[in-house]
């Protein structure tokens, strides 16, 4: 089904009202949402709209928080989210961020108490609006295992950097610090396709292609896959993503991160408050006049795009660049949704008495 | 050979001195090579004496640079490292951060016109020693393909976060963005070993395991090896740290960044000036007080090191940890130097009219 980006935002909207958020908190996670699927990254927009509502019916997502700063510096603040949605915490974050670099060059916020952002682009690309480089990271629910280990440790820990351009889309690096997303997984999961080797082990940590491992106590691996190919560096980086979003806050950490699916409790010993993010914002011109970095910026991605291709029919993909693309095409031409999430997305709004979704071409 | 670390920092300060660098940084450069050493990180210490006096040989190492702030804010600043020796200008900029950081919480400096900075964890742990979060991150001579391309577009270009801990060593994430390090590949060569498939393709594009093959035209792989692993985030990363360290200060980036053997020339048509870095500070007290901070992250560290061993001979190795023990081992035992490293270091030497260095233990 396709549906158009004002119908779906629309619907977003009415169910995050429905949850008993606020007008304005109810369109910015909706907004969130909808970059998501606007950018291509299906896993993290609507699709995850079930979730979050599952989770504020168990009572952990706070409809209503009371977001605040409980700590600061002119530079630095720590922010507790007061287990409201990631998707309105961490924008209000971000502008702290930004106010801070605004009058000091930069600006550094770790968040506790907070639930899933999002995508990490969507708290990184307000900072390249106003022509500053943007920082997003979160810890997230524990599927990753550290190099050696079969035990579930880290979640798949994104890192986001952004960076403005001239002419071209803003350069955009948000990773999973894993091997593979899980999102990837679950469209394996879903399709009853084996995974390449070297995305997960099995619960006694051998590798498999067996894309349903997880649901028997097996793993993701570390960006890097094993350690002779720089499985450690996947986990050092999940790791400093873990200690900047939740050690340096206050939030859980590693196992004690509480898990984003409503029929999972969390922990019973937390170490923290909800889960952490750690966001940034750096004025370009602290460093040099912008233009000059925009200039220099488009000439770093003229030039890798024409690096030599291996094969003529795949050039050099710059990061950030098919996003940019994919929005560009799904503002125009709307969203395609799969039915699964459309089916998904009516039961919820029955259930909430909202507006069903209206497609814009596709059955219903 | 074995030799004491008094004795290699003694040689090593005479070798800067006699390169006509003043005695506060042949100290400070001798400094930043012994660390590398004394933390088991052979690649990058007096291994690389030569070729920083090669280099200078070659007038392209500054010995007396005049190193100075050209922009700044009150959190920001961009140095110009007048052609001097990393070694040198990357701990000034770091002290530029440390002194941002006590005042405001954070500081960032950006560096130009510099050369290879040693190891990224030493200027990271700079921070550390004063409670903060160090950052420390370089671009460097294009090995490095990004995914698809055949290219050598991007340097090893590593990246380091350092964490003050309470009772454990310091947290030390420092890490080659690339599949493997250029040093594991240089190890392969000389022991005439294959390397695994995943460090390097050939001049073509092709899956490798000649270690010299990057000898006719082939290049190392990013952190992920291929698309399928998350190659793509491992250029991204790498992506990350050229514009941090190069496009936001004025120096070279990508396939223009000057190569550090002196056998090579620079690029005759410069983007920037120099090699860049990008180093910063975060006052750890800017978010939570430090003994809470260093409490949690005691804490992380104690449930990491009793993660679910896979191979009970073989424990999740927390970042940071084995350099901390080979630093230990080494100032009380002394540093084991290769017979070819040691050759060199007496033939420069005899070349700078230094007096050798003397065995602890070994052959001469």
């Amino acid at each position: 089904m396709l549906v158009s980006e004002s119908a779906l935002r629309t619907f977003t909207e009415n169910i995050f009202l429905a949850m008993g958020c606020s007008k304005e908190h109810a369109l910015l996670a909706a907004d969130v949402l909808l970059l998501s699927d606007l950018r291509g990254i299906d896993s993290h927009g609507v699709a995850r709209l079930t979730g979050y509502v599952r989770l504020w019916q168990k009572q952990r997502i706070n409809p209503t928080p009371n977001i605040g700063i409980v700590h600061e510096t002119p530079t630095t603040a720590t922010i507790d989210g007061d287990a409201g949605l990631g998707l309105v915490v961490a924008p209000f974050a971000m502008q702290v961020a930004i106010k801070k670099a605004e009058q000091y060059g930069s600006g550094w916020v770790s968040i506790r108490n907070s639930n899933h952002f999002g995508i990490a682009g969507y708290h990184a690309l307000m900072a390249v609006q106003k022509d500053m480089i943007g920082f997003a990271m979160t810890n997230a629910s524990p599927l990753v295992a550290p190099t050696f280990s079969n035990e579930r440790m880290l979640g798949t820990n994104p890192m986001c950097y952004a960076f403005p351009t001239g002419k071209y889309p803003p350069v955009v690096v948000d990773m999973a610090t894993s091997a593979a997303a899980n999102g990837k997984l679950e469209i394996a999961q879903r399709s009853g396709k084996q995974v390449p080797e070297g995305w997960i082990q099995d619960a006694e940590g051998n590798y498999t292609t067996d894309p349903h491992a997880l649901k028997s106590g097996g793993s993701l691996l570390p960006l890097g896959s094993d350690r002779e190919h720089g499985s450690h560096k996947g986990f050092g980086l999940s790791a400093t993503v873990d200690i900047l979003s939740a050690v340096l806050s206050g939030a859980n950490y590693g196992p004690w991160v509480p898990p984003f699916v409503s029929f999972l409790e969390p922990p019973a010993d937390p170490v923290g408050t909800g889960i952490g993010h750690f966001l940034g914002a750096m004025r370009v011109d602290g460093f040099r006049p912008v233009n000059e970095f925009k200039d220099h910026l488009d000439n770093w991605v003229s030039r890798f795009k024409s690096a030599s291709a291996i094969n003529p029919d795949q050039k050099v993909i710059i990061p950030g660049e098919p996003e940019y693309e994919a929005e560009i095409d799904r503002r125009k031409n709307g969203i395609p949704l799969v039915d699964a999430v459309v089916e998904d997305l009516n039961e919820l709004a029955q259930r909430l008495n909202v507006s069903p979704l209206r497609p814009l071409k596709g059955k219903f």
